[in-house]
Protein backbone atom coordinates (compact mmCIF):
# COMPACT_ATOMS: atom_id res chain seq x y z
CA UNK A 1 0.00 0.00 0.00
CA UNK A 2 1.00 3.32 -0.64
CA UNK A 3 0.48 6.93 0.59
CA UNK A 4 -2.85 8.43 -0.77
CA UNK A 5 -1.22 10.69 -4.66
CA UNK A 6 -1.53 13.76 -3.57
CA UNK A 7 0.83 13.48 -0.34
CA UNK A 8 3.24 11.22 -2.03
CA UNK A 9 4.05 13.63 -4.64
CA UNK A 10 4.35 16.19 -1.94
CA UNK A 11 7.01 13.82 0.00
CA UNK A 12 8.61 13.12 -3.96
CA UNK A 13 8.80 17.15 -3.68
CA UNK A 14 10.54 17.53 -0.46
CA UNK A 15 12.73 14.44 -1.04
CA UNK A 16 14.63 16.74 -4.05
CA UNK A 17 15.99 19.01 -1.37
CA UNK A 18 18.64 18.79 -0.30
CA UNK A 19 20.23 17.33 2.92
CA UNK A 20 16.06 16.07 3.10
CA UNK A 21 16.00 12.10 3.19
CA UNK A 22 12.32 9.92 2.78
CA UNK A 23 11.94 10.08 6.50
CA UNK A 24 12.17 13.80 7.23
CA UNK A 25 9.80 14.57 3.45
CA UNK A 26 7.13 12.56 5.11
CA UNK A 27 7.42 14.60 8.42
CA UNK A 28 7.15 17.64 6.58
CA UNK A 29 4.62 16.36 4.38
CA UNK A 30 1.98 15.59 7.38
CA UNK A 31 2.98 18.55 9.34
CA UNK A 32 2.25 20.74 6.00
CA UNK A 33 -1.22 18.51 6.35
CA UNK A 34 -1.72 19.84 10.07
CA UNK A 35 -1.12 23.69 9.08
CA UNK A 36 -3.68 26.33 8.36
CA UNK A 37 -4.57 26.25 4.67
CA UNK A 38 -3.65 30.42 4.25
CA UNK A 39 0.09 29.33 5.49
CA UNK A 40 0.15 26.66 3.23
CA UNK A 41 -1.13 28.98 0.31
CA UNK A 42 1.44 31.49 1.42
CA UNK A 43 4.11 28.68 1.12
CA UNK A 44 3.71 27.71 -2.61
CA UNK A 45 2.80 31.52 -3.59
CA UNK A 46 6.36 32.24 -1.99
CA UNK A 47 8.05 29.30 -3.81
CA UNK A 48 6.73 30.73 -6.90
CA UNK A 49 7.26 34.28 -6.55
CA UNK A 50 10.96 33.18 -5.29
CA UNK A 51 11.40 31.71 -8.57
CA UNK A 52 9.60 34.32 -10.77
CA UNK A 53 10.94 37.55 -9.20
CA UNK A 54 14.43 37.14 -8.33
CA UNK A 55 16.94 37.66 -10.75
CA UNK A 56 20.85 37.68 -10.66
CA UNK A 57 22.12 41.53 -10.43
CA UNK A 58 24.06 42.48 -13.99
CA UNK A 59 26.74 43.64 -12.01
CA UNK A 60 27.65 42.16 -9.15
CA UNK A 61 25.94 39.00 -10.17
CA UNK A 62 24.36 39.12 -6.43
CA UNK A 63 20.37 37.91 -6.25
CA UNK A 64 18.33 40.47 -6.41
CA UNK A 65 14.23 41.54 -6.90
CA UNK A 66 15.93 44.60 -8.72
CA UNK A 67 19.00 45.66 -11.14
CA UNK A 68 21.55 46.76 -10.02
CA UNK A 69 20.84 45.33 -7.11
CA UNK A 70 20.42 47.51 -3.52
CA UNK A 71 23.61 47.54 -3.07
CA UNK A 72 25.13 48.23 -6.48
CA UNK A 73 22.89 51.52 -6.78
CA UNK A 74 23.84 52.78 -3.03
CA UNK A 75 26.46 55.25 -4.77
CA UNK A 76 27.64 56.41 -1.02
CA UNK A 77 29.61 53.20 -0.55
CA UNK A 78 33.47 52.93 -1.79
CA UNK A 79 33.97 52.57 -5.04
CA UNK A 80 37.71 51.73 -4.20
CA UNK A 81 37.08 48.59 -2.91
CA UNK A 82 35.42 45.52 -4.50
CA UNK A 83 35.12 42.07 -1.86
CA UNK A 84 34.42 39.04 -3.54
CA UNK A 85 32.39 36.27 -2.40
CA UNK A 86 31.19 32.57 -3.69
CA UNK A 87 27.23 33.54 -2.96
CA UNK A 88 24.69 35.61 -2.06
CA UNK A 89 24.52 34.13 1.81
CA UNK A 90 28.28 35.66 2.18
CA UNK A 91 27.47 39.10 1.12
CA UNK A 92 24.50 38.87 3.89
CA UNK A 93 27.18 37.88 6.38
CA UNK A 94 29.28 40.53 5.58
CA UNK A 95 26.57 43.31 5.26
CA UNK A 96 25.78 42.37 9.54
CA UNK A 97 29.06 42.69 10.01
CA UNK A 98 28.43 46.66 9.43
CA UNK A 99 32.05 47.28 9.35
CA UNK A 100 32.59 46.57 5.35
CA UNK A 101 31.21 49.77 3.10
CA UNK A 102 32.78 48.58 -0.59
CA UNK A 103 30.86 46.67 -3.32
CA UNK A 104 30.77 43.06 -3.49
CA UNK A 105 30.76 40.57 -6.24
CA UNK A 106 29.32 37.32 -5.96
CA UNK A 107 31.27 34.40 -7.99
CA UNK A 108 28.23 32.01 -7.86
CA UNK A 109 30.81 29.24 -6.67
CA UNK A 110 34.00 28.15 -6.65
CA UNK A 111 36.50 26.38 -8.60
CA UNK A 112 36.47 22.48 -8.67
CA UNK A 113 37.65 20.14 -10.71
CA UNK A 114 36.07 17.74 -8.86
CA UNK A 115 32.59 18.70 -9.79
CA UNK A 116 33.88 20.05 -13.35
CA UNK A 117 33.34 23.64 -12.17
CA UNK A 118 35.81 26.22 -14.44
CA UNK A 119 36.48 29.76 -14.49
CA UNK A 120 34.00 30.10 -17.12
CA UNK A 121 31.03 28.38 -14.86
CA UNK A 122 31.95 31.11 -12.47
CA UNK A 123 30.69 35.27 -12.67
CA UNK A 124 34.52 36.04 -13.05
CA UNK A 125 34.70 37.96 -16.33
CA UNK A 126 32.65 40.37 -15.40
CA UNK A 127 34.76 40.91 -12.45
CA UNK A 128 37.64 41.52 -14.57
CA UNK A 129 35.58 44.09 -16.96
CA UNK A 130 34.87 46.11 -13.66
CA UNK A 131 37.94 46.08 -12.50
CA UNK A 132 39.10 47.80 -16.07
CA UNK A 133 35.93 50.07 -15.49
CA UNK A 134 35.96 51.74 -12.14
CA UNK A 135 38.48 53.26 -10.19
CA UNK A 136 39.18 49.82 -7.45
CA UNK A 137 41.95 50.19 -5.42
CA UNK A 138 41.71 46.92 -3.78
CA UNK A 139 39.64 43.16 -4.32
CA UNK A 140 39.59 41.81 -1.04
CA UNK A 141 38.86 37.85 -1.42
CA UNK A 142 36.65 36.18 0.88
CA UNK A 143 36.04 32.67 -0.31
CA UNK A 144 35.65 30.03 1.92
CA UNK A 145 38.30 28.65 3.96
CA UNK A 146 37.87 25.54 2.29
CA UNK A 147 40.66 23.98 -0.70
CA UNK A 148 38.63 24.48 -3.46
CA UNK A 149 38.23 28.62 -2.22
CA UNK A 150 42.11 29.10 -1.49
CA UNK A 151 42.27 27.46 -4.85
CA UNK A 152 40.03 29.73 -6.62
CA UNK A 153 41.73 32.62 -4.49
CA UNK A 154 45.31 31.74 -6.02
CA UNK A 155 43.48 31.64 -9.49
CA UNK A 156 41.87 35.42 -9.08
CA UNK A 157 44.97 36.96 -7.40
CA UNK A 158 46.54 35.65 -10.53
CA UNK A 159 44.56 37.19 -12.96
CA UNK A 160 44.13 40.14 -11.14
CA UNK A 161 47.59 41.31 -9.84
CA UNK A 162 49.57 41.71 -13.34
CA UNK A 163 46.56 44.86 -13.65
CA UNK A 164 48.38 46.65 -10.26
CA UNK A 165 45.40 46.12 -8.04
CA UNK A 166 45.86 45.15 -4.51
CA UNK A 167 44.62 42.06 -4.14
CA UNK A 168 43.61 40.59 -0.12
CA UNK A 169 42.53 37.88 1.32
CA UNK A 170 40.80 37.16 4.56
CA UNK A 171 42.54 36.65 7.43
CA UNK A 172 42.79 32.70 9.00
CA UNK A 173 43.11 32.09 12.95
CA UNK A 174 41.41 31.12 15.33
CA UNK A 175 37.59 32.06 16.00
CA UNK A 176 36.79 34.94 18.41
CA UNK A 177 35.54 33.09 21.42
CA UNK A 178 36.89 29.55 20.55
CA UNK A 179 39.42 26.83 22.41
CA UNK A 180 43.33 26.37 21.32
CA UNK A 181 42.63 22.85 22.42
CA UNK A 182 39.66 22.19 20.43
CA UNK A 183 41.29 24.54 17.11
CA UNK A 184 42.60 21.76 14.25
CA UNK A 185 46.11 22.39 13.36
CA UNK A 186 45.78 23.82 9.88
CA UNK A 187 44.40 26.50 11.52
CA UNK A 188 46.91 27.02 15.08
CA UNK A 189 49.41 26.33 11.61
CA UNK A 190 47.64 29.97 10.21
CA UNK A 191 47.61 31.36 13.59
CA UNK A 192 50.48 31.85 14.43
CA UNK A 193 52.04 32.07 10.86
CA UNK A 194 49.55 35.46 11.43
CA UNK A 195 50.63 36.55 14.72
CA UNK A 196 50.67 40.46 15.34
CA UNK A 197 52.18 42.23 18.05
CA UNK A 198 49.92 43.73 20.66
CA UNK B 1 20.71 44.78 4.95
CA UNK B 2 18.22 41.99 4.28
CA UNK B 3 17.52 39.69 2.22
CA UNK B 4 15.38 40.85 -1.11
CA UNK B 5 11.67 40.40 -0.07
CA UNK B 6 10.88 37.28 -2.26
CA UNK B 7 13.26 35.15 -0.55
CA UNK B 8 12.81 36.39 3.25
CA UNK B 9 9.23 35.75 2.41
CA UNK B 10 10.15 31.81 1.49
CA UNK B 11 12.96 31.19 3.96
CA UNK B 12 10.37 32.57 6.52
CA UNK B 13 7.86 29.82 5.41
CA UNK B 14 10.44 27.33 5.25
CA UNK B 15 11.30 28.48 8.91
CA UNK B 16 7.30 27.46 9.92
CA UNK B 17 8.45 23.54 9.18
CA UNK B 18 9.12 21.68 12.27
CA UNK B 19 13.43 20.70 12.62
CA UNK B 20 13.93 23.99 10.29
CA UNK B 21 15.78 26.41 11.26
CA UNK B 22 16.68 30.06 10.45
CA UNK B 23 20.09 28.48 8.59
CA UNK B 24 18.85 25.70 7.21
CA UNK B 25 15.78 27.87 5.72
CA UNK B 26 17.95 29.83 4.10
CA UNK B 27 19.88 27.13 1.95
CA UNK B 28 16.79 25.33 1.17
CA UNK B 29 15.51 28.70 -0.41
CA UNK B 30 18.55 29.42 -2.15
CA UNK B 31 18.46 25.82 -3.52
CA UNK B 32 15.17 26.60 -4.58
CA UNK B 33 16.55 29.71 -6.86
CA UNK B 34 18.48 26.74 -8.17
CA UNK B 35 15.68 24.70 -9.19
CA UNK B 36 14.65 24.12 -12.74
CA UNK B 37 10.94 26.05 -12.79
CA UNK B 38 8.80 23.20 -13.77
CA UNK B 39 9.95 21.50 -10.07
CA UNK B 40 9.11 24.66 -8.20
CA UNK B 41 5.68 24.86 -9.83
CA UNK B 42 4.91 21.32 -9.03
CA UNK B 43 6.71 22.10 -5.49
CA UNK B 44 3.78 24.65 -5.09
CA UNK B 45 1.10 22.79 -6.55
CA UNK B 46 1.55 19.31 -4.90
CA UNK B 47 1.87 21.79 -1.43
CA UNK B 48 -1.57 23.36 -2.38
CA UNK B 49 -3.27 19.71 -3.56
CA UNK B 50 -2.07 18.05 -0.60
CA UNK B 51 -3.84 20.37 1.96
CA UNK B 52 -6.92 20.59 -0.48
CA UNK B 53 -7.45 17.10 -1.38
CA UNK B 54 -6.76 14.99 1.43
CA UNK B 55 -9.62 14.78 4.44
CA UNK B 56 -9.82 12.02 7.29
CA UNK B 57 -11.44 8.90 6.59
CA UNK B 58 -15.11 9.09 8.36
CA UNK B 59 -14.48 5.47 9.68
CA UNK B 60 -10.98 5.05 10.60
CA UNK B 61 -9.54 8.90 10.90
CA UNK B 62 -6.52 8.01 8.11
CA UNK B 63 -5.33 10.70 6.12
CA UNK B 64 -7.10 10.09 2.58
CA UNK B 65 -7.97 11.18 -0.52
CA UNK B 66 -11.16 9.20 -0.99
CA UNK B 67 -13.96 8.26 1.62
CA UNK B 68 -14.06 6.03 3.35
CA UNK B 69 -10.30 5.42 2.65
CA UNK B 70 -8.71 2.36 0.36
CA UNK B 71 -8.51 -0.01 3.52
CA UNK B 72 -11.56 0.87 5.24
CA UNK B 73 -13.46 -0.22 1.59
CA UNK B 74 -11.36 -3.03 1.29
CA UNK B 75 -14.13 -5.93 2.18
CA UNK B 76 -11.49 -8.62 1.46
CA UNK B 77 -10.07 -8.29 5.38
CA UNK B 78 -10.62 -9.60 8.68
CA UNK B 79 -13.42 -7.39 10.50
CA UNK B 80 -12.38 -9.09 14.06
CA UNK B 81 -9.37 -7.78 14.42
CA UNK B 82 -8.90 -3.63 14.64
CA UNK B 83 -5.40 -1.85 15.15
CA UNK B 84 -5.38 1.06 17.18
CA UNK B 85 -2.28 4.02 15.91
CA UNK B 86 -1.15 7.23 16.60
CA UNK B 87 -1.26 8.44 12.62
CA UNK B 88 -0.93 7.76 9.60
CA UNK B 89 2.95 7.34 8.77
CA UNK B 90 2.05 3.63 11.24
CA UNK B 91 -0.72 2.42 9.13
CA UNK B 92 2.08 3.01 6.27
CA UNK B 93 4.64 1.14 8.71
CA UNK B 94 2.22 -1.31 9.37
CA UNK B 95 1.15 -2.27 5.76
CA UNK B 96 5.00 -2.67 4.74
CA UNK B 97 5.07 -5.60 6.24
CA UNK B 98 2.48 -7.40 4.92
CA UNK B 99 1.19 -9.30 7.68
CA UNK B 100 -1.71 -7.75 9.27
CA UNK B 101 -4.71 -8.03 7.54
CA UNK B 102 -7.26 -6.59 9.83
CA UNK B 103 -8.78 -2.78 10.01
CA UNK B 104 -6.69 0.23 11.48
CA UNK B 105 -7.88 3.26 13.62
CA UNK B 106 -5.81 6.09 13.76
CA UNK B 107 -5.93 8.23 17.05
CA UNK B 108 -4.76 11.55 15.60
CA UNK B 109 -2.49 11.84 18.81
CA UNK B 110 -1.88 10.58 22.09
CA UNK B 111 -2.80 11.46 25.74
CA UNK B 112 -0.84 14.22 26.83
CA UNK B 113 -1.25 16.35 29.52
CA UNK B 114 1.58 18.31 29.39
CA UNK B 115 0.21 19.43 25.74
CA UNK B 116 -3.28 19.48 26.82
CA UNK B 117 -4.54 16.90 25.12
CA UNK B 118 -7.84 14.96 25.78
CA UNK B 119 -9.96 11.94 24.79
CA UNK B 120 -11.92 14.64 23.22
CA UNK B 121 -8.98 15.57 21.33
CA UNK B 122 -8.32 12.33 20.08
CA UNK B 123 -10.12 10.11 17.38
CA UNK B 124 -11.68 8.24 20.60
CA UNK B 125 -15.33 8.36 20.57
CA UNK B 126 -15.93 7.36 16.81
CA UNK B 127 -13.42 3.65 18.12
CA UNK B 128 -15.94 3.17 20.88
CA UNK B 129 -18.74 3.13 18.17
CA UNK B 130 -17.06 0.84 15.66
CA UNK B 131 -16.47 -1.55 18.39
CA UNK B 132 -20.36 -1.39 19.49
CA UNK B 133 -21.52 -1.82 15.64
CA UNK B 134 -18.76 -4.26 13.83
CA UNK B 135 -18.29 -7.95 14.75
CA UNK B 136 -14.47 -6.86 16.61
CA UNK B 137 -12.99 -9.78 18.74
CA UNK B 138 -9.25 -8.10 19.40
CA UNK B 139 -8.88 -4.58 19.42
CA UNK B 140 -4.53 -4.25 19.62
CA UNK B 141 -3.07 -1.17 20.52
CA UNK B 142 0.17 0.29 19.19
CA UNK B 143 0.79 3.16 20.05
CA UNK B 144 4.30 4.52 20.38
CA UNK B 145 6.61 2.53 23.16
CA UNK B 146 6.60 6.57 24.90
CA UNK B 147 5.01 7.52 28.23
CA UNK B 148 2.25 8.97 26.64
CA UNK B 149 1.61 5.77 24.16
CA UNK B 150 2.20 3.83 27.03
CA UNK B 151 -0.82 5.83 28.81
CA UNK B 152 -2.65 6.17 25.68
CA UNK B 153 -3.38 2.49 25.71
CA UNK B 154 -3.99 2.19 29.45
CA UNK B 155 -6.67 4.54 28.80
CA UNK B 156 -7.82 2.63 25.77
CA UNK B 157 -7.64 -0.78 27.52
CA UNK B 158 -9.68 0.23 30.61
CA UNK B 159 -12.51 2.09 28.44
CA UNK B 160 -12.86 -0.96 25.99
CA UNK B 161 -12.42 -4.02 28.38
CA UNK B 162 -15.81 -3.90 29.81
CA UNK B 163 -17.59 -4.48 26.47
CA UNK B 164 -15.61 -7.90 26.79
CA UNK B 165 -13.70 -7.41 23.66
CA UNK B 166 -10.15 -8.81 23.91
CA UNK B 167 -7.50 -5.77 24.27
CA UNK B 168 -3.75 -6.60 23.64
CA UNK B 169 -0.78 -4.67 22.93
CA UNK B 170 2.27 -5.03 20.89
CA UNK B 171 5.48 -6.93 22.27
CA UNK B 172 8.32 -5.25 23.79
CA UNK B 173 11.69 -6.29 23.90
CA UNK B 174 14.77 -6.09 21.39
CA UNK B 175 14.72 -4.99 17.90
CA UNK B 176 15.52 -7.50 15.73
CA UNK B 177 19.72 -7.21 14.78
CA UNK B 178 20.41 -4.95 17.59
CA UNK B 179 23.06 -5.68 20.22
CA UNK B 180 22.28 -6.06 24.04
CA UNK B 181 25.12 -3.86 25.33
CA UNK B 182 23.74 -0.90 23.81
CA UNK B 183 19.92 -1.65 24.86
CA UNK B 184 18.41 0.37 27.38
CA UNK B 185 17.62 -0.85 30.73
CA UNK B 186 13.86 -0.62 30.63
CA UNK B 187 13.85 -2.56 26.91
CA UNK B 188 15.98 -5.52 28.58
CA UNK B 189 13.46 -5.51 31.54
CA UNK B 190 10.77 -5.69 28.98
CA UNK B 191 12.64 -8.55 26.66
CA UNK B 192 13.05 -10.78 29.97
CA UNK B 193 9.44 -10.35 30.83
CA UNK B 194 8.31 -11.23 27.89
CA UNK B 195 10.60 -14.29 27.28
CA UNK B 196 9.12 -17.19 24.98
CA UNK B 197 9.97 -20.86 25.64
CA UNK B 198 11.87 -21.90 22.45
Amino acid sequence: MQYPAPIAKLINSFTKLPGIGAKTAARLAFYILEMPESDVLEFAQNLINAKRDLTHCSVCGNITDQDPCIICSDRGRDKSIILVVEDTRDVMSMERMQEFNGYYHVLGGVLSPMEGTGPDDLNVAPLIKRLADEAVKEVIIATNATSEGEATAVYLSRLIKPSGIKVTRLAHGLSVGSDIEYADEMTLFRAIEGRREI
